[in-house]
Parts: C-alpha cells; sequence; structure tokens
C-alpha cells in the first residue's frame, strides 16, 4: 500500500506541479505573499488542485522542516487529462464508459466504485477538486488496486468536464430518484459517462440540468434506495452487459 | 439508532430466551456451574446464539451488578425461525428471494446486502450464528433501516438451512470464480436462496456442494472481483428485474 508524502517548501512544490506529479491538496499559511506564491496559485488552478488557507501552527504540525509557508500532500493517485484519456481509449478502439463522482463522500464508497468500474470495463474516473472524498489509503484499500489501474481524471469543473465529454460525443446520464426511464431501458453501449450523485442529496441541480439522460434503477415498493457504490455496481454492470452482447 | 443492551444475571437471561427476545451473544464466566447454566446453554442451542468462555474480569468490566457469572448482548434485530419466514412468505403469496451469507465479516457490507435485498423484494437474511459479522450499530446504520425490515433467521446450521430449504422447493445458488454459468441465466424468478461467501474466500466448500448451482458475474478480463455487497447487489437486482418482467 502506498503511503501519502508530503512536498514541503515553495521550489519543491512548484517543480512537482510542473513534473505533473499528482498532488492532492496545498496547504498555504494564512497571509503568505511572493511571486512563487502567485505561480503555485497558477499552477494549482491549472492542474485542478485545492487550495487550502491554514495557520502557521497547522504547517508547524505537519513537519519540523522549514516550509515556506508551503505545504502539499503528495497524492497516491496519477491525474490524467481527461481530454488526452478520451484519445487515448478512442484511439485503442475503446468505447469510452466512463463514471464521474458528483459529491460522493466516503472513501469507501469510492474505492468499491472503482473497482466495479474496472471490473466493467470502464476506463475513466472523474472526480472533481472538491467535494468528494480523498483518493487516500483507505480508498485505494476499498478500490483492491482499481484506483490504481482506472484512469482518474481531476477536474476544476465538473460541468466543463460535461462539455469535454459531448464535444466528444459522449452522453451523460444520471441516476436520479424519479426519473421515468430505467437503467436496463438506456443506450449503454453508445459512448457514455455515469454520474453518481452524493449519497445523501444525489446529483446536483445543475448536473442534472446538463445530463443527457435521467434513469432510475428500479425497486421493489416501500423502500428508500441501494448504498451508492452498489447502484455504480449495478449501472456499470447492466453497461458491461449490453457491451458484451 | 437503537443501541445494543446487556442481559445481567441466569434468570434475566433465561426469561429473555424463552420469551424470544433476540441475544447476539452470551458470556460465561469460565468455570461456572449448575442446573441454570445448564438450562441456558440447552436455550442458547435452541436458538442459535453463541456462547463465549471470558474470564470474570470480562464480566466485571461490562457491569458492576451481580452478574452470577452470566452476561448476554441483546440483539438489535429480531432473529425469526426460517421455516416460520418460509411459510409466512408463502402464505403471502410471495415467491421466495432469500440471501444466505456465508461467512461476510464486514458489518458495513452486511449493512448494505441488506439494504439491496430489500430495495430489490428479498424476503429474508440467513445468517449463521458464527463466522459472520455482527448485526450490530454499524450494521443497522450501513443498512438504511433495511435490518429492521427484512426477516432474519440466525441459525446454527447453513447446512440444515439448506436442507430447510430445499424440502420447501427453495433452490440455492452460490456466487463462484469459475463458475460456468452467468448470473443472468439462472432462473431467478424461481424461489431460490443466493449465497454470498466471505470477502476473500467465497462460499466454502461444503456450501458449494449442497448449492444448487453456481454462477459467476461476467468481467471484464484482468480484474480480480466486485466488492461483496456490489455482488450481491447486482445478483439481487437481476433477480428484481426477471420477477418484475
Amino acid at each position: 500500500m502506498k503511503k501519502s508524502s508530503l512536498i514541503i517548501g515553495r521550489q519543491t512544490l512548484i517543480e512537482a506541479l510542473r513534473s505533473g506529479r499528482a498532488v492532492d491538496k496545498i496547504l498555504f499559511q494564512r497571509n503568505v505573499t511572493g511571486d512563487t506564491i502567485e505561480e503555485i496559485r497558477q499552477l494549482a488552478r491549472e492542474h485542478a488542485v485545492p487550495i487550502q488557507m491554514v495557520p502557521p501552527e497547522k504547517l508547524s504540525s505537519l513537519t519540523k522542516a522549514n516550509h515556506q509557508g508551503v505545504v502539499a500532500f503528495a497524492g497516491l493517485v496519477q491525474y490524467l487529462d481527461l481530454q488526452q484519456v478520451i484519445d487515448h481509449v478512442v484511439a485503442a478502439g475503446g468505447i469510452p464508459l466512463f463514471i464521474m463522482l458528483d459529491g460522493v463522500t466516503d472513501v469507501r464508497n469510492i474505492g468499491a466504485i472503482a473497482r466495479s468500474a474496472v471490473c466493467c470495463g470502464a476506463q475513466a474516473l472523474i472526480i472533481p477538486d472538491k467535494g468528494v472524498g480523498a483518493l487516500n489509503e483507505e480508498a485505494m484499500k476499498s478500490s483492491a488496486g482499481a484506483l490504481e489501474i482506472i484512469h482518474v481524471c481531476r477536474v476544476n469543473s465538473l460541468l466543463k468536464a460535461v462539455d469535454s465529454l459531448h464535444l466528444n460525443g459522449i452522453k451523460v446520464f444520471t441516476s436520479e430518484t424519479g426519473a421515468q426511464k430505467k437503467v436496463f431501458e438506456l443506450e449503454l453501449s453508445e459512448p457514455c459517462c455515469i454520474v453518481m450523485g452524493s449519497e445523501d442529496k444525489g446529483v446536483q441541480p445543475y448536473m442534472s440540468k446538463a445530463a443527457d439522460e435521467h434513469f432510475i434503477i428500479p425497486m421493489a415498493a416501500g423502500f428508500d434506495s441501494f448504498n451508492v457504490s452498489v447502484a455504480a455496481g449495478i449501472i456499470l454492470y447492466e453497461a458491461m452487459k449490453s457491451r458484451l452482447s
């Protein structure tokens, strides 16, 4: 199991970001300034890395080294560019089957979803830079290695990611209570991306609006809903089945 | 959320067991003897309640009351007799769809499986008295209330339970790596019970031998397997689908 590690100091972080190394989060000491800080901000934006402002005590508690007001957490997962992943999948003769997380917070659910995705032949997992659980050690463990296999794209706007998917002919389907269409009525053998909403609220309204189709998993009367990772597993399984036949 | 509570002392426990109250586990102080102890042993056998021998310090750490060498954990779930559940389901015009856990240890997986079971119209969850995770508060939480809805049968022999199922015309299906049949080729609209094996080893050999059919969930090449609760969800979903159509 890979362990998360720290990236300490301004220049080290700039080099890590420039080289494309995965960075999960950057902590800036409150009121930190300077040209290098601006450069880090710019690189963080480009790579969809969230920045958090913290008191100096927080940084000192993480490291005794001279951190220059900047500490970052190296990612366990290598993040890839969505367009590059699409190009790669299509070039290899694959039909894109992606899964997007719009607010799933439980890291074990995220791990289980990645595992189902790989089992079902999905090629990419798209996550926002904020609002989903971290791809940390527990997520890695729950994924049984799947997070090291699947392409992970972290984006700073899910809506822009949907635009990219649409431009590449990939339909976007959201699972939503009250939808008319059943999961097995979707065209899952076509290039598509399934969006899974948060455990409690489902997909966000703007995502629902941007999606091409809304669907439900039919259920026996009188009970709420599947666990989000089970729901994702069922949808991915249906997609795999329609691609096998 | 219901909390687990203690049953303290010999007569209290005898009355609890006689009245059919759910008891998860009985702790006997090492070397405890007497007629009432024998009676408790007998009742525990009848109700498939596991007994564990512990040092006196263990009991004293649980309660300051005069425990007479006996402390038990009251169950959060009401356990029902398998034959009574079968009779009840059939009398109500239902086609039995049961799920049996042969060694699932993670309580969150158990909760998620119960949740999928209720979502898909399964009527009963069959568990052994040893070797699966406890139906504790975390399992209850993960089940989102499903463990309070589904009939739970705790049995002291899964093999005897399989005999009872067979005598009632209920087929037993096990999910196993290497099986030829695919889950969607099973006769899931007929009365059946799905057996889910442990997270690491799958179903036990004796269970595999007793089962009527073995099946797999097809998967994209080169990856191990689904999380057990996701696999259960997919199978139950297939059963529900075949019963809806």
